[in-house]
């Protein structure tokens, strides 16, 4: 479960009510719920970088959903032995966008009447329809294909993918950590021919480095990050107190062996 | 468990492990561990709104508990099909008053040998008491006629419950969620037969509306929420930010039809 | 699993991941996750006062690692039954130099081959060795003698072992929970022979008692906690907010009797 519900109040907890009521075997993971209130992007940016380190055929549920209560689809994906169950709103582009072997539907609620679902909340979709829904596709009790029309299309990612050019890529800082590091969409393969990367942003020009540790205390560094992608940290500090960037900032890396 | 132990340090987490110690199979699932300190309506608040979600059987820990360590009861009690344990301190008397099936409980620490229970600390009753008590519980190892002695009163609760007139129905804000929107006490039923509903907060006189995506962004909104309460938000924004609203503050809904 | 890695994005969440995908009946419990980024004491403190109230044979993670991704040693040991994995940077010293019966390893990375791990980021050691090890172990899979070198050192503990005289133990304040209670590694059983002790912290002499609920409200008080240290506190307030006191500050317990 992805969502912007916070950790505070039941919200995710009557979800795994929800779940486990139809579904006592589930188990029920919590990936991320402080992406910022109503901004799918970061949401589908985790669930995209982290969803291998599940066990295959896990579903994934990303509820960011600034529409919910209005005529929004619901998208179901299957993509390399995982199920993708999210608001038709950008969420899952960027990684449908990527994935070779996507197959995607529209959820047709009409087809869940063998759920007896009480009617839906205006406000509350996570436990009224994409909690049943997952608890019983997890159950095997319910096919994507049963429930859903095949499309081909869905709305776009909010944030541009990365400009790639011979010596500069252009991309954003999608998310921000605990420890203050920016993390951005732009892959390592990106710039893996870049020969002197110079990661640019807030009018700072920042090294590459390959681990925290070898940055003095206090100094900004340039790191490919764990889920392979470019992240501006401060030694021992935090980079997005220090720079002042949010969300959204345009990062860009240039090579600096090709000036 | 709805506690108001926080997310920091290894309170609920030892918890679970003590239930666990004693009950393998036991699954744990955090309601809220955000209620204000020493605040028990809002635990009583969600359980009563939440159990329901619950697989039938539950058991429900209220743990918020300003008077551990001195001569407070602790209560058990079974209703619709679930559990629910908490200090005899208030917390469970809103769920208790409006039960039409309750079977109360005062729990008799004499009756707990079999547990053998180390000696409680003074300050940490969940882990030493609820904890055990509950795994064992679930377990099928313990009843609740076993450990207690049947009660008809308990400490009754710290908010009053909801004025009803004619056209006009006065109730209190009792918590506010991450999202900043304000929800009080109100159920929907008190106001169903108000023919245009509208809700009175710190001045301002709101609109009720079916869903957040029907307000013009920075407006302020009334609707019944997925919880069955009026609830108070602002669209795109935080309505406690903008009300300064507080728990506690009294919420009157009229009816403009009558006026 | 014990970490500084906060509640915010799918940090812990994936190791959950990476563990289920190898040991499907693991049971992961997170003891804490709000240690201060980079100090290890306080991940060690809470890992030593909490392990006992978990089954025995869990395997306790503990992961705050300033020197991720350097060629530092991570430890395995074997104590009372239970399991401890940390890097060797002092967070497990304070437990192993306490235990009557620590078997120690230093985890040896060439013996790790059975488990075909990926090769290891350069800062998150925690998805990338600790998971998956923590998960063959829990499986029997693997042991502790079979991946690691016996030691009988380590890095020693950040923080010094209270100074204990006779009428006067000298500690400190390990950390700060929810409440703003202030918690020291002074043991109980330090002072069990004083008969008069007065905690002395930031010029304030405080009276021990044995519960919160005895204090008026708003004073400052000391006591016992729940996990056998002293804990100073104020009664429906925050002793961190009204004393400015921080992690590492002294707290001196005296015995007023001898003075």
């Amino acid at each position: 479960m992805t969502t912007d519900f916070g950790h505070k109040g039941p919200f995710t907890a009557v979800m795994r009510g929800v779940i486990l009521s139809r579904n006592p075997d589930a188990k029920i993971i919590d990936l991320a719920h402080d992406i910022p209130p109503q901004w799918p992007p970061e949401a589908g940016f985790w669930i995209r970088r982290a969803y291998s380190y599940f066990p295959a055929g896990s579903i994934h549920l990303g509820i960011v959903d600034p529409g919910v209560g209005t005529e929004r689809d619901i998208l179901l994906a299957e993509s390399d032995g995982h199920v993708f169950i999210a608001p038709d709103n950008g969420l899952l582009a960027s990684l449908l966008d990527h994935a070779d072997d996507a197959n995607v539907w529209r959820l047709e609620m009409d087809r869940l009447s063998s759920l007896s679902l009480p009617p839906p909340s205006a406000t509350f979709h996570g436990r009224d329809i994409f909690a049943p829904v997952a608890a019983e596709l997890a159950a095997g009790r319910l096919s994507l294909s049963a429930i859903g029309k095949p499309v081909n299309e869905w709305t776009p990612a909010w944030l541009d993918e990365p400009d790639e050019r011979a010596n500069k890529v252009t991309g954003s800082i999608v998310t921000i950590d605990a420890f203050g590091n920016l993390i951005s969409n732009i892959d390592a393969s990106m710039i893996e021919d870049f020969r002197q990367p110079i990661a640019n942003i807030a009018g700072h020009a920042i090294e590459m480095l390959t681990t925290y540790g070898r940055a003095k205390p206090g100094s900004l560094l340039a790191l490919i990050n764990s889920f392979g992608v470019i992240e501006i940290a401060k030694a021992e500090g935090s980079a997005a107190d220090g720079l002042g960037s949010e969300r959204g900032a345009p990062l860009i890396i240039s090579d600096g062996a090709s000036a």
